[in-house]
């Protein structure tokens, strides 16, 4: 079974919209075992988006299109796949309904315009929108099926997940499960080189590693008649990577460092504070970015100034005079007054030179010292961020604040317990 | 003169990476007034790819492709298209060096992988790759050019900035100049209707509208055969608009709301600092994106916890008591207490509930409080940002980060100061 996904919308063209919908159903077709060899963006053109649905529908089972679903005149894809199955438009009574119930609670009138949002090809298997007033829908015929979804990701994604993965898991073949081991603190080409030979031996499940920003995922997939005998296969091989790289793992299937952190403090009863200086703020954002953070997180001091480190930290300005702000001693004071300020179980910090100016041949661009402070620990980590290049300001940034929530990660639990040995994997 | 972009790589089509490159070439062509009508994704196969380079050549008359330039054996980009033009293969001493020098400088052992990088098709146009160690190219023949680009979006970009833009100007048949309005505080649908007769009168310059996430931006582009000539003819339609929009116009050419709060800051001498609840950081992270932010920017406090309100920020139990964390009251007094407790001119605040738990009937998710204090003003700007659809925590968050920024930006300046008046625009 072979899909493709067709984007629809000269916004795309332009790159004003980056095409995060392409991306989003890439993964889920690849998690429902649907092989998908092509991507393509269409401007709002009928006859380029014509041309295209044919050369899709030609090499093609499934064509799933995003965009062009809205009441305007250039939203044509809903016409265009009629023309092709040589369907007419029908009104589909229940979506007239929907987009009139949104008009009359929202006090408007309803347009001719909108009305055109409530046709449908005969015959087709519509989708349920609730959070816009474009539904999708599906057109079989001749061994072939074109799912049309709403360009809005929001609405694309929640119709994908209530409506859509449901349809499609009549063209999967067999049931896929994934288990994704997160890593953080070792590169991509030491895991792919001692992971060559041993994923080369393997069939199903297979093993994939991805990298982003400083981490490494290492998927693995198993795919089987039943979805338990999946799991049963993935588990020797997620064993055999658990104890392996259990000394950098910081999650299974756990999304983000600040989720494994939260949930860390959350099972261990504990709470942390954060001291920023180059990173501004980005811990705590990324802290609080996990619904029921305020249970274990409190109190974050972005002393971007030397007399803030001082004043609300109680870093000394001996220190500061004698190491200067960028230094181990200034991270561990950091760290050390916004636990003790907060009264919470652990203190983070950073410090260091983001660039692109402040750097020294001593103390270079990329240079930061990430601290943490708990009763019975203190410690500061020497990091050197910089790649020389330019414009990495951000990066830097984001992987000093990585390497900070690790650093309070391992602090707390050194090694992965990953519940292997208890059969919970 | 059309040209389309074929993006190479597997992990595109997984949806383990998102496609950025295709929408920074899209803008970028549009920008060169270079027609595109056409985006692809294809994996790292090389029929499929063949296929698609055939498809793409026949349809246009640039191709622009990015990724498959690394040293594996799936990297086949060059090699696919040096079969396409019937070329043969050859080392371009350049390339070898620098990819030696690379290996030399880290004390790397270079192993025939990376040899491969330097091989190109015999008269290649050879583009340095400053940022890693895959050189781009471009190849001319019968009429058509494919111009091949290093997927990492760093290496990329950066390419096309200092080699390839140059390079395409051969291809461009005007000038075309832009302008970008920013503009906070208006929906999109309001300026189209505003707009939408104005527009429709225009052939050149243009106006196109884009939103994104609470601001919407007026591109104003204008094509002649000098680009003197192009801006000249900018002018009157971007006083037009400045005049229309001077109360919600941030910037024009101004990437973004803290770039246009630190610009303006440091233009009048003044200081800020941050208290921060809900948003959690967001808005100190933001600020401190903006290289030369410590000039105005030191303190930036994020009190999750109200013991946090209290001790740091000086915001009064009883305040806290009798109106809650949520309400303008206590927005108001964080925005004072951070100003005082960093001596800055300005503190800004934020105080509400980014959901998807702890709203209430009263108090619902999206409510949330911006709170401005200066020696002569306090204000407190209540915002509802929730639509009821869930998963919208992140989207409440960094909305309430724009409207802090913003309510700043319009204290210290209510009215957008355009120049367009002194011919400086």
């Amino acid at each position: 079974m072979k899909a493709e996904i067709l984007s629809v919308g000269t916004e795309l063209l332009l790159g004003d919209t980056v095409n995060t919908n392409s991306a989003y159903l890439g993964r889920e077709l690849a998690a429902l075992g649907i092989n998908c060899y092509y991507q393509t963006v269409v401007g709002d053109n009928p006859q380029r988006l014509k041309d295209m649905l044919e050369l899709a529908l030609s090499r093609s089972d499934i064509v799933i299109t995003t965009g062009g679903l809205g009441p305007t005149y250039d939203d044509l894809t809903k016409e265009t796949v009629a023309e092709y199955f040589g369907r007419e438009m029908v009104l589909h009574e229940q979506s007239y309904e929907m987009v009139a119930d949104i008009f009359r609670k929202s006090g408007r009138k309803m347009t001719d315009n909108n009305r055109k949002q409530a046709l449908m090809p005969k015959d087709a298997v519509v989708f349920n929108n609730d959070r816009g007033t474009a539904n999708g829908l599906a057109v079989e015929g001749d061994g072939k099926t074109v799912i049309m979804l709403p360009g809005p990701p929001r609405e694309m994604t929640a119709m994908f997940q209530n409506e859509v993965k449901p349809y499609l898991s009549k063209f999967s073949e067999k049931y896929l499960v994934s288990r994704n081991i997160h890593i953080f603190g070792i590169g991509e080409s030491t895991i792919e080189n001692e992971l060559h030979d041993y994923m080369l031996s393997m069939s199903n499940p297979t093993i994939a590693p991805y990298a982003k920003e400083g981490e490494v995922v290492l998927r693995v997939t198993a795919g089987a008649d039943s979805r338990q005998q999946a799991q049963e296969m993935l588990k020797p091989v997620v064993k055999e990577l658990c104890e392996r790289y259990k000394k950098n793992i910081y999650g299974i299937d756990t999304p983000t460092l600040q989720d494994a952190l939260v949930e860390l403090l959350v099972s261990k009863g504990k709470t942390i504070a954060t001291a920023e200086s180059c990173t501004g703020g980005l811990i705590s954002k990324r802290i609080t970015e996990v619904s029921g953070s305020s249970e274990v997180f409190g109190y974050g001091i972005c002393s971007y100034a030397n007399q803030a480190k001082i004043n609300i930290l109680g870093v000394s300005p001996e220190t500061l005079e004698a190491h200067g702000a960028v230094s181990p001693q200034t991270a561990i004071e950091m760290a050390r007054g916004v636990r003790k300020l907060a009264g919470a179980d652990y203190g983070i910090s950073t410090t260091g030179i983001a660039g692109p100016t402040g750097g020294t041949a001593e103390k270079p661009v990329g240079l930061v010292y990430v601290g943490i402070s708990s009763d019975d620990r203190e410690e500061a980590v020497e990091l050197r961020l910089g790649r020389g290049y330019g414009g990495e300001r951000e990066l830097i940034r984001y992987l000093a604040s990585s390497h900070a929530i690790n650093l309070a990660i391992k602090t707390i639990r050194p090694v992965f317990e990953c519940g292997c040995e208890k059969g919970q994997i």
